[in-house]
């Protein structure tokens, strides 16, 4: 989400004494049938993202795993907030191009005069009002699998198969609960006691998860679903930050050697590696959070050529596309300059 | 040496522009003919350590190798510095039971009334008067291996070999500067430019020394000498401290084949490991640099099992102790709790 309100994301994550991460307050959907007034409609919504932010990473994948790029515009986000929050400085003059505005808060002010709360990605915006229509990290993929599918390109997979969803929703629980959101509750203890109970369950978590993964390809069925994205984003950031800036450091990714295979499978799969900036991932967490990391040096490790290395998990079966087919190269407007050198 | 007077190892390392290690300011020499006023004798010194500190674990090492343990008796300072730095918090009432002072500064103002400097380990004070002797780091070793002859057990190795010592000499010169200090100058570093050029120097010399012990078991000769002991004190921190608190993270030691092994064998030979406390060693850097990790949260990992593994290093030959022999099991009065536990 990469909120700078208290979340535990930005500078002003100490004094509590727990992390908390705040619920999405913007929680209309844009669905088929336009019941919240927000009618899926090819041009009409940009989404905006960091592609830092594990949250707003879901949206990234699963809007190309689906090939969505054509019908809902991307805007990318400074990955360094600075205390307007998110803000447009890649752009040229630091505006977003198609919104006009300079910082997100400004979609968010828009929706809502004087909105006195945090600004987060991933948010969508509608673009003809300017105004911010959902900032709901745990709603918005769901709706691009099931309520965008009208717009999905040919070949788009089922990532939320109707009948896989309760076992997905319930993964997806553990997952963010232990895992994606589990890793800032360590990051963020300001007493030892509650840092270990946190790292500790990350790793039980992970240890589950790598058994559950040594023998089926994917977290779900034989196929990528939105237990998978979900998972990926946080693991593929495991190394980079979460380890040393997080000391989630029982073990690195690589050093366990299904959840390694697993990741290193997803990332070489279209849609998921095309996507990740790991340029942008290290500056965030390592130059916002001066609370833990007062002199805001980006670490030079680690050594990330590893990500390319043959994953061997083919062996285990697994259609990742199920009846689909993967997506097509990333539109070069939004190619990820270190992408694919991770 | 664990100085907290802007060296760079306590909190007031901040708002200077590179890390400079300061010289060590009381360097008499206790020699066999007593030349400095300090003869070598029997029960007359006491070996004031930290065994979190790297420099002053060389000390611990040489002294257990050497058989010494009778001769120069040993305190050891509580890991956690406080703002008049080491302290005898672990002992009986907060005192050291020999010489009965509650503050190694103690023992340096008994030197020189006044001093205004910062208070280091390793450190050696004379016992009938309670002064401070040394705090010489880069020679007390260097002088219980030459000095002390006297003293030594029957089958201690030479770990400064005359024929040896200009190699020895200038391999230590260069691991000092890019490793031993190195990750110092890396974690302490106030900018990125700074921090970079001391981490891509860590790592460059260690990619050096992994080469040269790729064929050889031992750093100099073919068998343990102080270049050993030097580099070995900071391997067995690497992972536990330099890699995340210090951000020397391109890889793990346990990452490097040849490193990790040599770092296994040696933490294997007695001597060696039997000293090694990560419990010390962890919460000295994660708890006194609070300038680099303020909430003072010492991290659940690494996993250091790993540490006890077969390294096969055998087959490379050599002879770890020369003609000599390794030293007997530690006195139980200076066991480690944790020791052998890696």
């Amino acid at each position: 989400m990469g909120r700078d309100d208290g979340t535990g994301e930005g500078n002003s994550a100490y004094g509590r004494t727990a992390f908390t991460r705040s619920k999405s307050h913007f929680a209309d959907r844009i669905t088929a049938d336009g019941r919240d007034g927000w009618p899926v409609e090819a041009g009409r919504y940009r989404l905006v993202v960091s592609r830092a932010c594990p949250w707003a990473s879901r949206a990234v994948i699963s809007r190309r795993l689906l090939g969505l790029e054509d019908a809902l515009s991307l805007a990318v986000a400074d990955p360094v907030q600075d205390d307007r929050s998110w803000r447009f400085t890649l752009d040229p003059d630091g505006r977003d191009p198609v919104l006009g505005i300079r910082f997100l808060s400004e979609a968010y002010d828009r929706r809502e005069t004087g909105y006195p709360g945090g600004v987060s990605v991933p948010a969508v915006v509608d673009v003809p009002s300017g105004k911010l229509v959902t900032n709901d990290y745990q709603q918005i993929t769901l709706d691009l699998a099931t309520e965008w599918s009208a717009l999905h390109r040919e070949g788009a997979p089922d990532l939320y198969p109707s009948a896989l969803r309760e076992e997905i929703d319930e993964v997806a629980a553990a997952v963010y609960e232990d895992v994606n959101n589990g890793v800032y509750r360590a990051g963020f203890a300001t007493g030892q006691a509650e840092y270990e109970a946190a790292c500790a369950g990350v790793f039980r978590r992970l240890e589950w998860l790598a058994a559950r993964l040594e023998r089926q390809r994917y977290l779900v069925g034989d196929t990528i679903t939105e237990a998978d994205i979900r998972l990926f984003t946080t693991l593929v950031r495991f190394d980079a930050v979460y380890h040393g800036h997080f000391k989630c450091n029982r073990w690195k990714l690589t050093e366990n050697q299904v959840l390694w295979a697993y990741a290193r499978d997803l990332f070489q799969t279209p849609g998921f590696g095309d996507t990740v900036d790991f340029d942008h991932i290290k500056r965030h967490y390592y130059q916002v959070h001066t609370g833990i990391n007062p002199t805001r040096i980006v670490p030079l490790g680690p050594d990330l050529a590893g990500w390319h290395a043959p994953h061997g998990r083919e062996r285990l079966g697994g259609r990742p596309f199920g009846d689909g087919t993967p997506p097509g190269p990333v539109p070069p407007r939004e190619a990820v300059p270190s992408a694919g050198r991770a």
